[in-house]
C-alpha cells in the first residue's frame, strides 16, 4: 500500500553536501526583451542600441529574469517531483556576469545545511546554494537560500 | 548649457536615511498564472483548487513574481529618471507573506548606506533597503541590495 504521494521528494531525500546539476535553458533575444518590457525596462535589457553603447556592450538579461529562468530550470529538474512547501526568501543573490542571448544555462543545487521545524515538525528547511553557468563552464550567478519541503516521517517532539 | 543626462538621479541624490514611497501594482490573478506558467508552476501558483487545498489557503504569487512586480514598480518611481548601472546583487530577500489576486501593492526604499567604488570612481554602490506592503499595510516582502549609480561629479584619487 504505498500512496502516490510518497513517490515525490521529501525532506529525507536530500542528504547535506550533495550536488546535483540539470537544465539546459536556451536564453533568446526575444525571451530578455519580453520579460524586461513587461519588469525591468532598463535600457540594457530593452533596448539593444542603448545596450551595445553602455557598458553591458550589449542586450543583457534582467537579474530577476536570470533568477526567474533559474527557478524553471529547477522546477523541471527537481520540484516537479518534490513535496515543496516553498521558501521562506535567500540569503544572497549575486550576479557575477551578464547572461545575453545565445546563452544556455545549467544549474549546479548544492545541499548546504538542513534542520526540521522547531515549532513544525512536519516541515524540513534546507539550505541550498544554486550556480548558473552557461555553455562554456561561465559563472553566471550565485544564490543561496532556503528550501521547505514536507518531512515523509515526523517525529513527534525529535523536532529541533 | 545643461546636457540631458543631468536632470537625471546620480549617486549623489540619495542621502543615507532617506525613505521614499512609490507604487500601486494591482496583482491579478491573470498576471500570477501567466507567470507562474512560465517559470514557477509550483500548484500553489498555478492551480486555484490545488493552492485551496494547501497550507497557502489559495493562489498565490511566485516570489519571483514579487520580486520582479517590485522592480517594475522601482523602475517607474524611481529608476526610470537615474542613472542606474545595474545591481551586484542582493544581500537577503525576505518573503513574508503570500500575495494574493486582489493585492495592490506598494514599495518602501530606504537607503541604508553609500559609497563610491575603489576601481572605478565614476560608479556608486548604494546600499538599499525594499520593503513590500498591500493596500491594508500588510508587508509582503523585504529586500536588501545593491544599486549602482552614476557618480555625477567623480573625484579622481578621492574615490574611497
Amino acid at each position: 500500500m504505498t500512496e502516490p504521494s510518497s513517490t515525490l521528494l521529501h525532506y529525507e531525500d536530500f542528504p547535506v553536501g550533495e550536488v546535483a546539476e540539470f537544465g539546459a535553458y536556451k536564453v533568446t533575444r526575444e525571451e530578455i526583451l519580453e520579460f524586461a518590457t513587461e519588469y525591468d525596462p532598463l535600457p540594457f535589457h530593452t533596448d539593444e542600441e542603448a545596450a551595445f553603447a553602455s557598458m553591458a556592450g550589449g542586450l543583457i538579461a534582467s537579474g530577476w529574469h536570470v533568477c526567474s529562468m533559474q527557478m524553471r530550470m529547477i522546477y523541471d529538474g527537481l520540484l516537479y517531483n518534490a513535496a515543496s512547501m516553498g521558501s521562506f526568501g535567500l540569503e544572497s543573490v549575486s550576479w557575477k556576469k551578464p547572461v545575453r542571448p545565445g546563452d544556455v544555462l545549467s544549474c549546479r543545487r548544492t545541499t548546504l545545511s538542513k534542520r526540521v521545524s522547531k515549532s513544525k515538525p512536519a516541515m524540513g528547511i534546507i539550505e541550498v546554494r544554486w550556480e548558473i553557468f552557461n555553455q562554456d563552464g561561465e559563472l553566471k550567478s550565485i544564490t543561496e537560500g532556503s528550501q521547505l519541503m514536507v518531512v515523509r516521517n515526523p517525529v513527534q517532539g525529535a523536532a529541533q
